[in-house]
């Protein structure tokens, strides 16, 4: 056992799967908002590996704040057109020269950002459909040589910042977050006309769960109206699919309600995003480092996406807590709900927090101080490994969105 | 008594005051973040006025999305210069006909923003330490349409979004606050050394609040390091002052921790913010609606500043939950804690919230029935007033970040 | 016969091919001007296909104002890179709808851009080393109804405005177009180091010939400074070859004066384009219409590139008047040296010019009355064809630049 | 006398003057190209001082691409709007750092780009009417040390380039020139209802000379149809009295011929620029060196403004030979029609063309053999004080186009 300040305590309130009202939300990787996460982020990585890979470690940079301006298009059945193209401009800091030798820094962004739109929104052409340009300066010079030389190194906290995590997810987040990614994956495999900007909405009140669903659907898949109702009718019925595996409570899914057949509109697209027309979108403004946004819970207000995993303590106590919530969650029986705090120091070591608090929800029987010691333990045990966060991020292991 | 679905009961938790850890911060009118802010709201504003000047009615528009990437500097005892300027892109979408009459709508935004830097940040020089560029699109053909007729009308809601306001403010929160509008109030007026970008952290353990800021010095106003030095310890009494006033807890104040005289390491600029040099800033990162980022306390991820304050669910009702909770507990006896969430109901009167629920901590003795009636009573008058949030953010009325 | 107002004459000036100093220059295809010129013209190309396409006629644009800005990379033996991607502005006029129906002007803008540096420019990764953005606009309300309904009507002149062409070639702008057309064609086929960014200056006092030959080498294909050398050597063989086959007077050949090899500096690039380090470029200023710059001849100075085909005079009598020059000189026997000149009158169809002016230099011992009538006839019969060119235009038949 | 190589000899042409048809164009200050070379040609003559301020000589640079987009606006007797903003994007090379110390060429380049249009498009709000960009990057490596140290130092020529200017102006070019430095000058003053976009083509055929202007009238100064009529005719009738001091040729003058008055198309701005509607803008692709586009005589391609006149051959040598045939003119007499041409050599000095021709008509009865020492005597001095040209285009004396 170490000495940081590991603080467990019972919570002062209700488990949120307790609670009267929940509401839960999750923005598919086609929204603007997380395309906009996912090119940061991307960035992010391939900075990281390109600075290890020519200088052997991680120079200062922050990628976090993609903006992306809404194009013009017009879906047609059976396949219509971009008018105008979406504009991204890929902003942030970083260091395109050391030891007098200049780093390509705007050209691996622009290739990261490219091969990142390829495989997640694979409709959109990049150079036709979107246009991404970049706006990448140095930084302050202060911030320039922030980072240890020894890789192994834990740095130090440079600010106050704070992250927040919680486990395990409750029914209507676990239903949220299942939802999008399996539309994501399988089920888009199979219907090539659901493109990848689905928004999932969970409402629970007691124990009635609604799922409001808004698909996007490409119209080079969809000869006709009937056939887009079809496809609206396959994505609610694969939904309750999802959700009658995942929770006992009453389930009720609604797919594009917006919809108005009589006015003819629709939800129909040429790339499967919404922002082909109209939707912009920015980093930090949709889903949270466990990709989900959760008003019954604390959360923070850090964009995640596109910092530096080695020393941007926000990024790292985010993913951190989330990683130390689940692990607990995991390993300890008895815990119904757990929310996980970590506030950093500055100048100290980033594994030794300021304070690192657990608030216990135990299951009905279970005493706290039963589990507290294997809970400490494991959170002990995580932060001596903090370093693990920061690999792991550049390898792309670990979600930011 | 109307039928509005309202829901009172006591919170499940402790008062935030009485919570063991508590964080705070604000982010003040010049950083980066708060700047795109500012500049978003004040478009939104202009963009409502030059409507209802032209047309009658406010149409869709909606500018929520500007981006700063930050410049470079040069800041040096006596006046340096700013290098390479800041670039803002305000981003978004807005009506640019109306029965075959073009609006200026770029224009209109750009003379907003350019008004907005003269009064809040009158360092930067626009046009040469700061380029502003629009890019306002056409929003989607189904949402240009929303808006009844006629202005006295109640909106429906056009989307499943919620609000959430607390009060009263903490002793923590309410000094934080304070702290950075009168430091940005009287005491720059008499102090010019000091520049608007003053963030402010406030941390409160048990009974011990700790105040952090960090104020960039504007250089023309500091002819050396002494200067420095003492517009430092000046800034720090000042705040001390303000705590002192504000709580009998034990405060401590720092000020500019980063700094390192040593290695000549001071936050000195030149047109006091950090974003002449390395720091990106971008609408909805910063401040909630409330003016605080406050980890405690649920918060909305959504952006409020540059929204259509007409028919945009999400801005009205982070507003009027706030407004709400603050009328509460300044007219109602006996509330140590209030928390306001509305949720609203798609295509109903965005006055008839699916639910409107209060979370009430009482203070010690009172009893919540005996206060309930008047609660319930005070937020169905405010939710029967909601068009005045509209017409008081349109005048510049209410705060947005 | 017709009324159309021709007027050949003898010039008072000697035959250029007898002038005493003669220059001539040439920007190959891979010089940032040329790529300008380039995209603009194969972007009108897009636009006059897209139109008739979609709407059976040729719609108002003009795109003739492409803009390059440099950028930079880090060329080396072997292969380097790009480390700041080109910067490509494309801007112009075009409309963007016609009967209610939006027409995809920046997508197609930047398809066509695409292919043609896909085309001429194959090193540059289209996305990573050049960023390509548009910024069309709609044109002045006055031109958008200008062109008739008929495709087959001859338009009107809208402007006063003239073009100029000579014929035939004299030797020395034989060799520069010669030398840069086949360097780019089947020499760079079998030798990939040859990139497209040829610059080729001829020089002739009396009977010595100077071409000085600026070529951008590839270094992914060159591993040191020998190849360097070898490479250089080649084109310099290869042009003296070409100036051989045209010429007999005494013709000397430098490549890459510019080089040190002591200070190692060499015209080593990445992706055979000066572009990628340090020269901007713009449309229309290059070559002339008919591919050269020469001084010693009057030019005119509109650019021909990215200029709307149906309707725009100037790209038309410069296209024309060069094809009329050509076409008299192949056919009429005993012309030395031949410069036609067309200058429009607004209000009156382009087939009939206020004047079509041509200078005639004749062969020694030939009579220009005896040969006058064919010249007319010629010119009479192409300015009847005049709706031609716009054909050959829009088919890519006919260089711009 | 020195051994500079000078050849003067007699022309084998006829002087313009005497030639049967003559056409001459200058596009007026507020012309979009124009407006580009303005803004080009000041950031030059900033960026010099700003260099010699700082580290006491002139950098490397080079600003000669600036690209104008047109905006969009809706004029409207009495005063009208700008819809949409011009767009204004300076490009070009500037060295941002010496001897470790930044320089503020962004900031530089901004602040002499708003000087020049508060200057000479007043009308035009720099931020809100018009938005100007910078992407100012670094030279190629090379070309950074290429000056000498001293400033009195001749340079060496670096390029192969050449100039061209002529004198003494025929008839059509001084009406040409004067009417619109006159009507930009005082009439202007007096009559402020005439924008600075005044376009003036003079075409001679014979002892005809037909004067075409198009000039912008500001519709603030413009209370209906009826005031612009008596605007064209004041108008009308200045040039007319310019033109008849100009010359005893018979003149005729037209004014916005494009005007309809019945289908209300006339030309009415709100800045005084057909950049607010539909005409972009480059630099280089208008007046030449002399002010002047004159088809009749030789012109050299390369654009002038904007050009670091310290180094650049094609620059120096346009504005060189330009003076050298004024002065020429202006001294010697018995001279009808002069042309002078230089061309440089690659690694002499500059005062040292390889050569330095001149091409003269003489007035009837007048011995070129008699006056060519005198002309001889005068090339030689202006050559001697190249330096001079560098000097007066830093301080503002010489106007390049």
């Amino acid at each position: 056992m170490t000495d940081r300040n590991i603080n467990v305590e019972a919570a002062e309130r209700a488990a949120v799967e307790d609670q009267g009202v929940e509401i839960v939300e999750r923005k598919g990787i086609g929204h603007p908002d997380s395309i906009c996460d996912g090119i940061a982020e991307s960035v992010s990585q391939a900075l990281s590996k390109l600075y290890i890979d020519r200088v052997g470690k991680v120079l200062h940079y922050n990628t976090d704040e993609t903006q992306l301006v809404a194009g013009e298009s017009a879906p047609r059945y059976g396949g219509g057109e971009v008018i105008e193209p979406i504009y991204v401009l890929i902003v942030g800091r970083a260091t395109t020269e050391y030891d007098g030798r200049k780093l390509p820094v705007d050209a691996t962004a622009l290739s990261a950002a490219r091969e990142y739109l390829n495989e997640h929104v694979p409709e959109l052409d990049v150079g036709t459909d979107i246009v991404i340009d970049t706006r990448l300066g140095e930084g302050s010079g202060d911030l320039q040589d922030v980072f240890g030389e020894k890789a192994a190194e834990v740095p130090m906290a440079n600010d106050t910042s704070y992250g927040v995590g919680h486990a395990p997810l409750t029914e209507t987040e676990e239903i949220v977050l299942t939802v999008e990614r399996e539309l994501n994956g399988a089920y888009a495999d199979d219907n090539p006309e659901l493109g990848p900007d689905v928004k999932v909405m969970g409402k629970r009140e007691g124990d009635r769960i609604d799922i409001t669903v808004a698909a996007a659907m490409i119209d080079a898949h969809i000869p006709d109206l009937d056939a887009y109702d079809d496809a609206v009718d396959r994505v609610r019925e694969f939904v309750e699919g999802v959700a009658e595996r995942l929770t006992d409570r009453e389930v009720h899914v609604d797919v594009n309600t917006a919809d108005d057949y009589d006015e003819g509109s629709i939800y129909l697209t040429v790339t499967g995003t919404s922002a082909e027309m109209g939707d912009d979108g920015s980093v930090g403004r949709g889903n949270r480092a466990n990709g989900l946004i959760t008003p019954n819970r604390p959360m923070s207000m850090e964009a995640t996406s596109g910092k530096n995993p080695v020393n941007h303590i926000g990024k790292i106590y985010n993913l951190l807590s989330t990683d130390i919530a689940e692990t607990v969650a995991a390993d300890v029986d008895g815990i119904r709900d757990l929310q996980v705090r970590l506030l950093s120091q500055i100048g100290r070591p980033i594994d030794q927090p300021h304070v690192a608090g657990a608030e216990v929800v135990t299951e009905p029987g279970v005493d706290l101080e039963a589990i507290e010691p294997e809970i400490r333990a494991r959170i002990d045990d995580r932060l001596a490994n903090v370093t693990d966060v920061t690999r792991r991020v550049i390898d792309g292991e670990l979600s930011t969105f």
